[in-house]
């Protein structure tokens, strides 16, 4: 590798730089303190753990995007975190083991193998909150205005697009149709990627009765307004008392939704299921017009905690705070500079320390520097009047 | 893996519960705004970039701690970083070539095949500040005098030793003493571990004029308060121009030193080299009884972004920050919480919003909980009393 290319980057590894990181920086605060006042605990799991507690209960998917490393004391294979979850799993059942509720946030660099999608890098910040210990539409609604919350404090401007979902519709229809495992996944990669042509070829191609693969066919449609939810309740009320109760608990979690946020737009996707291996409930996403991909994502996941001993009820969200930053109006607070000469007083030394100590950021030069405050992007700088140091504009 | 052990992390990978994360998080901010106001710039790089561009420079302990995985879209190796001081490098070659000095921070977790010490856990939370572009010992001051204050405001409360070194002396020596590199490799282990009786038999066993290795047995003993400097003077003073120089830095450091932090203790080590391949001037440490390694590392390389294509002078210092927290008298702020009962009241639910908004942590308990004010660890609750909801004491 020559000089002249080894400061390359990998695809879809980026770095953040100055401004950009002040305002980061901003938002990670801002929200973690948001998360606090909502009772959140932040929590700080560690870069790696081994394989088998990273990968506990979460599929296939997550296990591909994982990079893996031989622990160099035991042997062991370890797995560079591709997901907070299951960390937050496992801190849930084992290191924080509380009968109450409990409320967790984080956020941390993570690490894919591959993209997740098209217009997303390969080592997120993730930022998430999740609520351990309560099986009710309640908690669900208010993680959804928590991550609601997070996005009007980050200052997105756009209309905000809540899509919600729910995974009992597609379980329910799976459970009847008795399909071998590979049949079901395809049916599953077919209702994800909304192809419509390809689902009816194949709905035609495997042994289903007729009234059955029409529901398949009907639930990839069941996208839209608040209608598809009465739609939905024509088409498949009273198959199971899990779809009944899934579309009661839509419609608590857009009416909650509506009276706080009325200014969000909801829209219900039925056959959506982020993750299906994951999520056991309610599915969300929110959406801006500017982002071809959900800017967060969530959902509840009760058994997920079940490997490590102790099968809570949860539900959470998460995001990568570069992506919110790149979309976010909020301005990081101004940083201007007081350049301070090279100058060996002692009072110059004092009223340097006694600056800093209320806040301001003062750039010392050093001996031999030609740069002056201008070049060293400063708009003030101290100078000497009348025997005192004083701050003054550039 | 059986489920009573799959909580189990890897040996010296350690995660961060509530409420220590608190205080970590609060140290965080403490320090990266401290740090601002110095002037120093937050950089944010990734979590892996190709190993050539990681291992630059910095010599082969640090490719031995570093884990190596394959890039799946192009099929090269990539290096989690291990240290972030390479990553600066790049940044100030590359990223950001400015003409002007350049002062950088970052915190950011690293990771380590095997730990650093024996204290040392293999994830750190690296923590460090460097300055760019300027090559006399007033940058080096600059970077020693923000680290005696990054343990201030840590609110470290034992007598801290500032452990002084410069790679001069050593490499004069060497010079000297034209040694294979594979003596050369002996004789640095040897010194590092201030193995006494061994050097003696290695300086014994190679062909060096009894002159020569008299001063490499004199160096192992330069250790010391200030006086050292005397006796270097004497032993050593005139060897080279280089040598003389470092005397003389060494002496403006602990004259400024002594000037702003009297209470910090003044150590000198002239055989001390805190990683050889990689300091060219300057080397120090920070330690406190409490703790058996240095709790802060730094020193000046010059030629860290040579391979970049842009050799600047650079000083510099990196510290785990979950050492420094749990060394920390500091305390996190109280985060008294506010239980709110599961209510659907409007009222409530307004005066929920506007108590985190001013800036409170309120806990609303969820339908069907059956913890109250006190299970769920909140100190207050708010109550209903004549038609208003109040915060009151539980």
């Amino acid at each position: 590798m020559s000089i002249a290319d080894r400061w390359l980057l990998p695809d879809g590894v980026k770095e953040i730089l100055p401004p950009q990181t002040r305002q980061v920086e901003g938002l990670r605060r801002q929200l973690l303190d948001l998360f606090n006042c909502w009772g959140y605990d932040l929590v700080m799991p560690p870069l790696v753990e081994y394989l088998d507690s990273l990968l506990t209960g979460t599929g296939n998917d997550l296990a591909l995007s994982t990079y893996k490393v031989t622990d160099q004391l035991t042997g062991r294979l370890m797995g560079l975190r591709a997901d907070t979850t299951p960390q937050v799993a496992r801190i849930d059942a084992h290191s924080l083991p509380r009968e109450t509720t409990a409320r967790y946030c984080y956020v941390n660099s993570v690490l894919h193998t591959v993209p997740a999608n098209m217009l997303a890098g390969r080592s997120p910040m993730q930022i998430g909150a999740e609520l351990y210990g309560h099986a009710g539409v309640d908690s669900d609604i208010e993680v959804i205005c928590l991550m609601l919350e997070s996005l009007k404090a980050a200052g997105i401007q756009s209309t905000i697009t809540l899509d919600l979902g729910h995974v009992a519709f597609y379980r329910a229809l799976i459970e009847e149709a008795d399909l071998s495992s590979e049949q079901e996944n395809r049916l599953y990669q077919l209702l994800q990627g909304k192809a419509i042509t390809e689902l009816e070829a194949f709905l035609s191609s495997i042994e289903l009765s007729a009234d059955r693969a029409e529901k398949f066919r009907q639930l990839i449609h069941l996208s839209g307004d608040l209608s598809v939810l009465d739609r939905a309740g024509e088409l498949l009320g009273g198959m199971s008392e899990a779809t009944d109760k899934a579309l009661q608990d839509l419609r608590r979690v857009a009416d909650a939704v509506a009276q706080c946020y009325p200014q969000v737009q909801l829209y219900f996707d039925l056959s959506e299921l982020r993750g299906y291996n994951y999520h056991t409930g309610i599915v969300f996403g929110a959406y801006v017009p500017e982002y071809g991909q959900a800017l967060v994502k969530g959902g509840r996941y009760d058994q997920i905690g079940k490997d490590f001993g102790r099968a809570r009820p949860a539900t959470g969200f998460s995001a990568d705070l570069k992506v919110i930053a790149e979309l976010s109006s909020a301005q990081s607070s101004g940083n201007e500079a007081i350049f301070a000469p090279a100058d060996g007083d002692a009072q110059l030394h004092l009223k340097v320390a006694e600056l800093r100590k209320a806040g301001s950021r003062v750039i010392c030069a050093l001996p031999g520097e030609a740069a002056d405050a201008t070049a060293m992007g400063c708009s003030k700088q101290l100078v000497k009047e009348n025997g005192d140091w004083s701050v003054v504009a550039v």
